[in-house]
């Protein structure tokens, strides 16, 4: 069987692939090169954001399993073989890395830990009032891998959480909310939302003025799923007119972010270069592999996606 | 009976306190003036950081509670009445609010966030590897209140976990060292160190060049407990050698933290105004009054101090 491992890749990152597929399915042949006359030859692509056309012309290819958990682009890509079964990542320790970001960034909005760092800045020593937990229920918008994870780690440490998703779901601990009138009745509730959606077209820019002006005033955002989700300028807006108080960013419109963009100095939004959570090479491979055994012995493969719902 | 109630408060802070304890035990009669004549006649002290000498005098006193959970100052002070039974404070709702600032202050360092902060302010969009939580082993200084519920965040958040004590102690999902012996096992471990600990005169500038020499290079501390447990020039030095990587200090020798005071500017300090944990008046005068009622029925007093080991 023929592997074609192929995406854009930063340096080094391809290698670690490399090197973790290897011993995750040592007896596969892999090719990393698209331009490789043996590409043509692949049965099965691993793809990491792979440039649009790359998968065309591959006339044995049976199954395309992403190494990104986002596969919006993918999607998005019209020579994308539209009979081609394709599965998205789910590494365990993708979703504990996000839930890690996610109870960081709760946590300092919380604690005001931002606002205290401003204050370190300007030579302030200003103690304030101290939240408790209990009192900063936490929206978090998707339920899916990242969303439970995320959900978990913040009642864990004790948040009231808030969930919502497009069909109905019951998750430990959580009030789950789906649909329009589930997202009106969670963002009458929520200090901070946290954004754990998959872009489709439902989700693309649904972060703006109209759900701003339906939540608790002050309201904190942190958006941690895809840069189109956002409307940035009406997040501008929302934070200038005081509708939104602190926001943190993972993605953008453009990655990365370009200079002179103003959120790059903006005192209220924290700018992270989209890390927070990472595929981890020597866990995904794993997963892959399993996956790939799968659909070669006929089994059902893991983590479809849905072409009609895009996710 | 008649209640002292007496510190040194923030603004508006008194009166909370006054506000809880008059509804916690709508019984007792609370004087709030030291110099007030009735004070003298005060059965119970009710103490947050008092100045020196302002429980000499009180002919009448059995039985002090601190709102402070530290009491170090308290037994410093030589008019303190030796026999008097002295209890400090420990409140649900501050260890919970010590253990969201463990959390919040390990995930950044784990996962680089006070530097992406740097990184934004410099306008540079740099993704780093990301570590894995069970990459990160954590040490606690200190394995009593505050140290118990540090313990049982940083544990369900994936952490591993070294608790350090003066007696052997036993924890859920720990690895528990006490004694110098065990300092020394668990300095060799650790990621990053957390100081959880009273300041007693054995604890007193533990936390010092040779305690850094002992531990893994690029330590990160985290000090929560006391400033007088640091020695501030040794972790400055230790900071430019790199023995020290990054270090998040709520407390100092002098507090508020001087102006022009090398931590306010250092890139590698995050300062905090000693907000790890307050006291919440709400729900740490019911667990006053709650021990005020015990000493006035003749029961035994939660949470006495030891005055023979300081804490
Ligand atoms: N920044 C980063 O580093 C990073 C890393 C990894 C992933 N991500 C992002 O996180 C996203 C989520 O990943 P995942 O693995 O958690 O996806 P997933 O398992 O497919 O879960 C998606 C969740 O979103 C809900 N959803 C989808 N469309 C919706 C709609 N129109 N209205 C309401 N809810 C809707 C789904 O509802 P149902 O439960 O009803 O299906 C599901 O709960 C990815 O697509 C990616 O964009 C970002
Ligand atoms: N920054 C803030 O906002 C803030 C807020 C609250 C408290 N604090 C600080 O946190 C400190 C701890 O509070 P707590 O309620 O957790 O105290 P605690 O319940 O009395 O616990 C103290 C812990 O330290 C250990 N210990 C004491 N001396 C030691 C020594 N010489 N060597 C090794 N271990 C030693 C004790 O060991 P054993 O278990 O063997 O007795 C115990 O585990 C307070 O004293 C205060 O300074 C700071």
């Amino acid at each position: 069987m023929t592997v074609l491992l192929c995406g854009r890749f930063d340096p080094g990152e391809q290698e670690a692939w490399l090197a973790a597929l290897g011993q995750a399915c040592p007896d596969e042949v892999f090719v990393s090169d698209r331009a490789d006359p043996r590409a043509t030859a692949a049965d099965v692509a691993l793809v990491a954001n792979p440039p649009p056309g790359a998968l065309q012309g591959l006339p044995r290819l049976g199954f395309v399993q992403s190494l990104w958990a986002g596969v919006e682009r993918l999607l998005a890509d019209p020579t994308l073989p539209p009979a081609v079964p394709l599965a998205r990542m789910v590494d365990p320790s993708m979703s504990a890395a996000m839930a890690q970001t996610v109870a960081w960034a709760v946590l300092a909005l919380q604690r005001d830990f931002f606002r205290y760092a401003r204050q370190q800045r300007a030579g302030q020593w200003l103690p304030g009032p101290q939240r408790r937990a209990d009192d900063f229920p936490v929206g978090l918008l998707g339920l899916g891998e990242m969303g439970a994870a995320a959900a978990r780690a913040l009642t864990g440490l004790g948040f009231p959480v808030h969930g919502w998703s497009r069909t109905p779901r019951t998750l430990p601990g959580l009030r789950c909310h789906h649909g329009e009138a589930g997202l009106h009745a969670l963002l009458g509730e929520v200090a901070v939302l946290v954004n754990l959606l998959p872009l489709t077209p439902q989700t693309r820019g649904l972060l703006a003025a109209p759900l701003f002006a339906r939540a608790r005033p002050g309201l904190h955002l942190v958006n941690l799923a895809r840069g189109a989700h956002l409307v940035e300028a009406d997040a501008l807006a929302a934070l200038a007119q005081g509708q939104l108080d602190e926001l943190v960013l993972d993605v953008f419109a453009e990655e990365p972010l370009p200079p002179g963009h103003p959120f790059w100095l903006h005192p209220r939004v924290t700018v992270l270069p989209h890390v927070a959570a990472q595929t981890d090479p020597a866990t995904a491979a794993a997963v892959a592999a399993a996956n790939l055994r799968r659909w070669r012995s006929g089994q059902p493969v893991q983590h479809l996606v849905d072409r009609g719902r895009q996710y």
